[in-house]
């Protein structure tokens, strides 16, 4: 008779639990951002999307001879096909965008016919942001918004996104937020993509079920939230009040704090600087900026917890023109090169994700015949 | 400065790693399975699904009085919108049907409108049954089957999955094999399922996400390629000439082994009870039986392999007339009641399943410029 080993009980959550030894990026509680051995600071400040897109997936920058056929790649294959559409508009005009992205993505699992790996998944990162920016006015029977051709892959989503247009500092802006969701170590959706992953499914479900963890207020929509607190305040005057209020009453600031950095989240330092920067060049209404500025500082006062990417990234999505509902379709349009760069990892050396769990419950109970319960 | 804490490396694939205490049900190496304290051979033998399916989501037997309005809500909620049915047609005929059940349980994250996440849960586990029964013909053109009034739920789903007429005693295997898939503690599409939950997605995300983990090879399908393997053998005669040419080239023998059951899976001996009992009940044709207990006893006999569910369950669907593909969907079709029982107990007491990684590669590099690269 074999006997059951003792299972090893992880901390709840598994944090601090490590799953997989990553060449992909590191956070550190310090404040630390690392991608693939390059700080933060030095990709998002300087490197273009694709660039940096290539630089996750493949480990290391490009150069130019392989850049432009990855580049070419994500733009050929970014026609999404008229049935995906009609099946977002199915969904009905109230539609949830997530819902929306996840459905349209799970369908290409059947719809899209392309022949390999490599090419299901530049497919996918390539149609993600497509459908993205069509998940709130598709489901409303408006017509898709296309990508247009010679544009760069941020320039793209952007225009699809908004009509207004943008100057060529706001369209820098755009691409630097973009690079700083791209990835983010083993967070809640790269770990569901990692998991489904060893299962040794394809992209597009490892892609579905990123997207269902982006549903959950716990990992995804947290920068909408983040705006609608902002339009709330109003005015940088009452955030000190609507904070003691806040508090008073138990309720979540939303926008700050992070399971891993407990001092400053680098990726909110580049965009605080980038909104402020964004607003200067305007020269007219900083606003938005102030209102942040302030209830950073009061929140760091009360209660020494810093603001995360969503908090500085909301406002400058707000000042592009974006729709609010769209903030996190735009998080998971950059995100899913991290995911396809996790789900490579996880294949290199791949064993089914498949913990344990302690039985806790009562045993040996007989069956009775439901009168003689 | 904050340092960061040293994670705890995890073995690979989370093996033999506990990630929750848990009641819903156990496994143990020595070929022992309990549903919520029963051994699964008192449930299994005795009990109707819709009373399993109570025991597994609320913790015990129902009484009558208790049986009744969750039987009935049940069927209540399994009218599936024609709109969901469209959008398994836009799939396309060829469409891998747990791509369509996936799809259309993600669309109801935003057709259905229930207000509530038990009446969500129930609305899902209804309709899946519906969406599964219909995962292959639909996404062909052909109309979909559709539950009928005053059946039990296995029944219904059965008489959806074939026109053959089953006899008591078929229907009564059938809703054995459903009761037997339906829950196995921390398995990979239930792990997916508690991920997704604890970011506080909604049930029909986490379901979707599920159903991606079953797309894997290494999760879902092994029932349908227990059966393709069986077809292909043919005779039981060539049982072992099959076995020693698989040894020769290296090639898996499929419906054999068990991250968890070493010994024996209870489940696979129970089934096998069944298909001998089925057939010798018609008085036909045995050969299938026959096929699979020579198979079973040459690959104990040379590897100490035993048969998993899978490698017992697909004959008996066979045997009630069940198209191969539609296997894994009866699967998940099951399934989804363990999952949403895994689904509850995560938000018991939830905390965001986010682990962490080690981070293995360079460090400080500085951005070059394309040229100077």
């Amino acid at each position: 008779m074999k006997e059951d080993p003792e299972p090893l009980r992880a901390p709840k959550g598994l944090a601090g639990v490590s799953v997989a030894d990553t060449r992909i990026s590191k956070s550190g509680a310090d404040g630390s951002l690392i991608y693939r051995g390059y700080p933060i600071s030095e990709i998002a400040n300087n490197a273009g999307f694709e660039e940096t897109a290539y630089l996750i997936l493949r480990g290391r920058l490009p150069s130019k001879g392989e850049l432009e056929p990855f580049s070419a790649a994500l733009t050929a294959k970014s026609r999404v096909e008229e049935e995906v559409f009609t099946l977002m508009r199915g969904l009905g005009r109230d539609a949830d965008p997530i819902d929306a992205i996840r459905t349209a993505v799970s369908s290409l699992g059947s719809i899209d016919r392309e022949p390999t790996r490599e090419e299901q998944e530049a497919s996918l990162e390539s149609k993600m942001s497509v459908i993205a920016a069509n998940s709130l006015r598709v489901p409303k029977g408006e017509a898709p918004r296309k990508p247009k051709a010679g544009l760069r892959f941020s320039d793209n989503l952007l225009q699809m996104l908004t009509t207004k247009v943008a100057s060529d500092y706001e369209r820098w802006v755009f691409e630097r937020v973009l690079i700083l969701y791209m990835e983010h170590d083993m967070n809640a959706s790269s770990f569901t993509v990692r998991v489904v992953a060893s299962t040794l499914a394809d992209p597009y479900a490892a892609a579905a079920a990123g997207l269902a963890s982006l549903k959950g207020p716990l990992h995804g929509g947290a920068n909408e939230a983040a705006m609608r607190m902002f339009l709330e305040i109003g005015d940088p005057e009452r955030a000190p009040q609507f904070l003691a209020n806040a508090f008073r009453d138990g309720k979540k600031v939303m926008g700050f704090g992070h399971r891993v950095y407990k001092e400053f989240d680098p990726r909110a330092r580049l965009c605080k600087e980038y909104l402020r920067e964004l607003l200067k060049r305007r020269g007219g209404d900083d606003r938005l900026y102030r209102l942040a500025d302030t209830l950073e500082k009061e929140m760091w006062e009360k209660k020494r917890i810093p603001p995360n990417l969503d908090y500085y990234a909301a406002p400058i999505f707000y000042e592009l023109g974006i729709e609010v509902p769209l903030y996190t379709p735009i998080f998971a349009a950059s995100r899913v090169f991290g995911w396809m760069a996790h789900y490579d990892e996880q294949l290199v050396d791949n064993k089914l994700i498949r913990p344990d769990s302690v039985y806790v419950g009562p045993m040996g109970l007989k069956y009775k015949r439901m009168e003689d319960r």
